[in-house]
């Protein structure tokens, strides 16, 4: 995980803020699509940025946390919302098929098992992670596995093969029960935020139920305080397994050259992780919007990013990131796509 | 253009809310693209708002205050891109195509006429306006040809024909050098701002040339004070006929059932015009964007609006409602085809 992200050539940065210049409009007048694409030609290193191979991975998995009575939702949710996933009726695979992306689901270890089935990638680290806050989250096996399973989704996204060739966008995206918990914890502990600062509502909890998270959180806190600042160490006592396998698979995206669409709180602190165990993953994010839970804009802050929505989504399974990626494929198509005032004899800005 | 706009079925609205509730995910957490799918479902009148059949409408049309050098463009530019328009090499031809949209460009009078030739219309007001720091910028007659102009483009979109059927959003652009002094000046007229808070860069004015920009809408205003408070007096003393066209093409899009996608500063000003002559207007209306023109802000709160982007975009033409239209297919696709609860045997919340 410690692997250098790929060297990047200036020219394909400084040819696309040249192009830029020469595109019939006013110069900047297309405004934060302009520095997308130049990212993205930096990234992808070429001069023409594409975003039509979108790869979407989901990883699913259950916490032990929820046992605190942290959710407005059952636990037993995590595992339908798998088969929702998969059987097209969620969010993330209304957008995939919008986006016409391939779409994976990994089972990286809800509570139950669920048959083998078509879009179903099994890699379980557990039978769900133990309770944070009793005990560590993982096992240290666990979370070598949980970490692999994120590897080895962007190993299948970047292998040419007959389902899905030259990815060109990652976005990960994540389900599990009682997660916001987790990030919230992960989110203090890396943050220096305050557990008021850094708890929502979640899927839905009243004043009275965030009050409680935000104790859960305080609890969970105390009794991993010896992780210290080490983000690895509280991955694995924090969780959860997907948390984990999107924290690998946004590393190992940035060092295959893949850019990455970050969904909302938490894969942002996935993100957040990802920075802290490898520095190099920042350039390759791209924040795809700021989601309403408090803390997110402060990691957003942290990373010097900018979101490119404010539409106050916060469903997660990487909805969020599919809903912006359209935004990319506009950036890109104006770059690629727009004459230049040579092009079509438009007369420049007066002298 | 006084004529009402449809009466609603409040059915589809409610139907919209209730199958909102029912699909899963957590109430509320597709935020802004929640309200925007109930939006098009009433405004629509239908259970399944649809966006695919997106209308667009440039207008272009030269402004004789061009000649008192408040743009940073020389006004032959207006021709020359509208030339663009029609070779597909501007970021409005661009994002059409990415949209799969109908794209006609009326010139509602540019300095000097263009030969004929596909996807131009031509409906001519004039060769040019007149210069508004001095005289009005159109006569009677040429604002009813200008004001014609934008309401045959609508009959054009929601007749069915060969071309174009089932118009289920329309979204109107301009063109023309100089016009966002005319704006400026509207805002100013409409809203009270002073021409100081409504007067920005334009194209790309340096700091003396919005100082002077400044003194022209001043002249403007004391020239036609006798306007009052009349929109129709104000839209042809200041124009343009591209202006006056589009506030038509809302008007009439409003009448005949048909949401309309609001681009930034000049279009939202043809977007007050058209509720001052006809308030029926603002339910039709969905701002795309705020621009960083000055003024901007003020008419999304006088109209109780909030814009979907905020992407520092200025170029016009329609182009950043167009690049906020795939956001209104997101929530159509994510409110036909989500599944509910019930029908993915999902939990609800905890009771």
């Amino acid at each position: 995980m410690h692997n250098k992200c790929p060297n990047r050539n200036d020219s394909f940065k400084d040819a696309a803020l040249a192009r830029q210049a020469q595109l019939t409009k006013p110069s900047g007048s297309l405004g934060k699509l302009e520095a997308l694409a130049v990212k993205l030609a930096d990234l992808q290193q070429t001069e023409k940025p594409s975003v039509e191979n979108i790869f979407i991975a989901v990883f699913a998995g259950d916490h032990g946390v929820a046992a605190e009575g942290v959710s407005a939702f059952p636990q037993e949710v995590t595992a339908q919302m798998v088969m929702n996933f998969l059987q097209g009726g969620a969010a993330i695979s209304v957008m995939a098929k919008q986006l016409n992306s391939k779409l994976e689901i990994i089972d990286t270890g809800i509570l139950t098992p669920l048959p083998k089935q078509t879009g179903l990638v099994i890699h379980r680290a557990g039978n769900g992670t133990a309770n944070s806050a009793q005990e560590a989250a993982m096992t240290k096996e666990q979370l070598a596995i949980a970490l692999q399973a994120g590897k080895e989704a962007i190993e299948r996204a970047t292998t040419k093969n007959t389902t899905q060739t030259n990815t060109d966008l990652f976005i990960g995206g994540e389900m599990g029960i009682a997660n916001t918990t987790a990030a919230a914890a992960l989110y203090c502990a890396l943050l220096n935020l305050t557990p008021e600062q850094a708890t929502g509502a979640g899927t839905g909890l009243d004043a009275q139920g965030i009050e409680h998270k935000v104790n859960v959180v305080k609890q969970i806190l105390a009794t991993h305080e010896s992780c210290g600042d080490n983000a690895l160490k509280w991955l694995r006592c924090v969780g959860g397994f997907e948390i984990a396998a999107l924290t690998a698979a946004m590393i190992h995206a940035a060092q295959s050259g893949v850019p990455v669409l970050v969904d909302g709180f938490i894969s942002s602190v996935a993100a957040l992780c990802a920075n802290r165990i490898n520095p190099g993953v920042n350039d390759y994010l791209i924040f795809s919007h700021v989601s309403n839970e408090q803390g997110h804009r402060k990691v957003l802050s942290s990373l010097n990013q900018q979101a490119l929505l404010d539409l106050d989504l916060r469903l997660g399974e990487g909805s969020g990131a599919a809903i912006a990626a359209s935004l990319l494929k506009s950036a890109c198509a104006l770059h690629n796509n727009m004459a230049t005032f040579e092009e079509a004899a438009v007369a420049g800005k007066n002298a």
